[in-house]
């Protein structure tokens, strides 16, 4: 057996263990989780793209696996039931040769209904209405149930980790790729296919919808365009690109000068990077992931003092506020099998912590422990529809402020593992 | 003003005339055409893709514009609720300096929410349910009012003519690329992503998932996988892959032999070739589609038994099933806004027509008309589990068709437009 085999069989045993707890503590005989089915577009016979519950992908590692079922049950064997049509359009439901697949049961079915139920009080989670769940005779998505199977995504198992690491190589292929086609001169859409063909993986299978943006584009923070023409000046790129391996996501930015940059936008980059990698020395267990933000607020605030773009003291420029216009978006969130992955808005109970008021843009708001993966993912931009509220201000060098603006922004973002012996960044730091 | 212009002021004066005819006819005072909106992960914060509604394409030429409303009203002009956030985190909503852009009142909103309604009886057509259209004071989807409109999508305009054309000649420069990179020896990946590379867009704007199969896989009629690894020996490609150009779809596929062909194949899609032209020749107003796809099984029959794969008469060949054993889907459809456009199943009153018993898949039951743009597409697979059922055949050549059945498949479609003057293909016939 490879040591990724005894990895996933370790991980199966702690999860199904787990899963058995989780049960019996909120008194179920067992969980039905469902991977969910594509969406048909209104009035079309054509579907839009489909991804799995990430429940049913931390269970299986399948993440597009639609019309499937996988039964937890107490004093059972657990059980996958494959939507498999075997009919002569598709080719039959594929599984991987995974120490996995042994752990169930796999019942091949050809039907979109639900399996029947055994006697017994049983939960049905995912995309299920309450009237199909009733008549299953079981609670769709008990609220008790799901944030403690939500809890057992937050801290990574080994074979996890293995995954979102196999993931991030794969991912940073794809950016060395890309960077070639931006070097290249070419077009949005350009740089996009290079990076899909540099990860070997197709766009409604990524994880999220890539950011390729050109010049001011890297300043729209859910840029999701690919234009297809290559602007004349080629001032940066901020590429935020990722991949799954098995499941599991990687999520990676760089930000890269171009030919007719300014010469003040590298210094830039190699601030917010410099920041990047302070704030990810400072991951450790107990340490309050809110507070890191507060902190790369202050080093966005000397950054700005220190490259001049600010004529003030740090703490008077975090007290303006004008760091939240450089950067709206927070410090990072949790990573797994989802791109943004569950409970980083609870504590371990379950109970809310929303973010700090004036940091609603934040995704995660608990103290780090072992095992959770996190991004790191500091930004600076200019966006003029935020930095309009601060014109007044005298002490913004809005010269050079201005002549940044067709530059869009910079965001440097690498997926790290808290471990009780430091950080351990599962980004590769290519050159 | 171009012609292209021209056709396009023509188009929507012509539409929006007998919208106004429908709702009159219906006893409406106007008509809210919702874009729709795209699906969320369940338990996610991502998004599946999105296509519009296809009335509102056809009143638009806009595929994905989400949150997005046409109102179409007795007296007065029509409007475009064009949603339009205009955040930091988004462009705003784009629209095309087209002609049809002028047609219409546009009232950019940053709300989700559905537009107010004036007094009077209005329909709301697309993805809302009855108790939201109920809450609005609305008739959702009536099916009257609905199958009228659907109706003006059978016969396209001179502009949408325009569109399909287009988009054809975009589809065949994609078709190009893609048979380079079979000849490179690459794999279905490769050769989808040079497709997308040679038609300049992404895999989420396409009208369909293409079908990339190579050797075996050609056979699979909803094939949807690309393998990133190429098959060892080369025997065939199946390409099945179109474009939206102003909305508007083509629907293009081709065969090609490979290095490893066996000697046989070439001339299957040589025959194959020539019977499409053959029934393409046959369109005309009045035909049948229904006779016309019998028709193909007449030519299937004649192929199977011309090049020995069938020692027996045709008409025996026809009698035995045979031909659907080798081509079980349908010989076309209607194509415009969607792929598989509206109406190919009901008569001009909206009554059904369900293809014949023994045609199942057959999506197109009309009489041709002047202005019907469909496809035509016969094809010939080696699909183990239908021949199967004939094995006991002792006419059919076994080891004939025993040894194509790692070639897949052919299909060879076209997109025609039906005139009085005869088929006008407007798919380029590349050497």
């Amino acid at each position: 057996m490879t040591e990724c085999e005894r990895q996933q069989h370790a991980h199966l045993d702690a999860l199904l263990q787990a899963y058995h707890e989780a049960l019996a503590v909120h008194k179920f005989d067992g969980v039905l989780v469902f991977s969910g089915q594509p969406a048909r577009h209104f009035g079309d016979d054509q579907h839009a793209t489909f991804t799995a519950y990430g429940h049913f992908v931390h269970l299986t590692g399948q993440a597009h696996l639609a019309h499937s079922w996988v039964m937890v049950r107490l004093g059972e064997p657990s059980t996958l039931y494959l939507h498999s049509p075997a009919d002569i359009w598709h080719l039959p439901a594929y599984l991987p040769e995974e120490p996995w697949v042994e752990r169930f049961r796999v019942e091949p079915r050809k039907t979109h209904e639900p399996p029947a139920l055994p006697p017994g009080r049983f939960a049905v989670l995912g995309e299920i209405s309450d009237g199909m769940a009733q008549v299953m005779g079981a609670e769709a998505n008990p609220s008790g149930l799901v944030a403690a199977l939500n809890e057992l995504r937050v801290r990574k198992s080994a074979y996890e980790v293995s995954c979102l690491r196999n993931a991030n190589h794969q991912a940073m292929a794809g950016h060395l790729s890309a960077r070639e086609a931006f070097d290249a001169g070419g077009a949005e859409f350009d740089i996009q296919l290079a990076y899909l063909g540099g990860v070997r993986q197709r766009e409604s299978e990524l994880p999220y919808p890539n950011i390729v943006g050109l010049n001011a584009h890297g300043g729209v923070l859910h840029y999701q365009h690919y234009d297809t023409v290559a602007p004349e000046k080629r001032r940066s790129l901020l590429l935020d690109a990722g991949v799954r391996y098995r499941g599991y996501c990687a999520d990676i930015t760089r930000t890269w000068p171009g030919h007719d940059s300014v010469a003040e936008f590298t210094p830039l980059i190699d601030g917010v990077t410099s920041l990047q990698h302070d704030l990810i020395a400072q991951l450790a267990p107990g340490v309050s992931y809110v507070d890191l933000h507060r902190r790369m607020h202050e080093g966005l605030a000397a950054l700005l003092v220190e490259q001049r773009l600010v004529n003030a003291s740090i703490e008077s420029v975090l007290e303006s506020g004008l760091t939240q216009a450089f950067c709206p978006h927070g410090l990072g969130h949790l990573l797994g099998a989802q791109v943004h992955d569950v409970a980083g808005l609870v504590d371990a109970t379950g109970q809310r912590r929303p973010p700090p008021a004036e940091h609603p843009a934040l995704r995660l708001t608990r103290e780090l422990e072992v095992g959770m993966v996190v991004t790191v993912e500091p930004g600076l931009y200019i966006i003029p529809m935020l930095l309009e509220t601060h014109r007044h201000r005298p002490e913004v060098n809005w010269d050079r402020v201005d002549q940044l603006a067709d530059h869009g922004g910079i965001r440097i973002e690498d997926n790290v593992l808290v471990t009780a012996a430091g950080p351990d960044n599962l980004t590769p730091q290519e050159p």
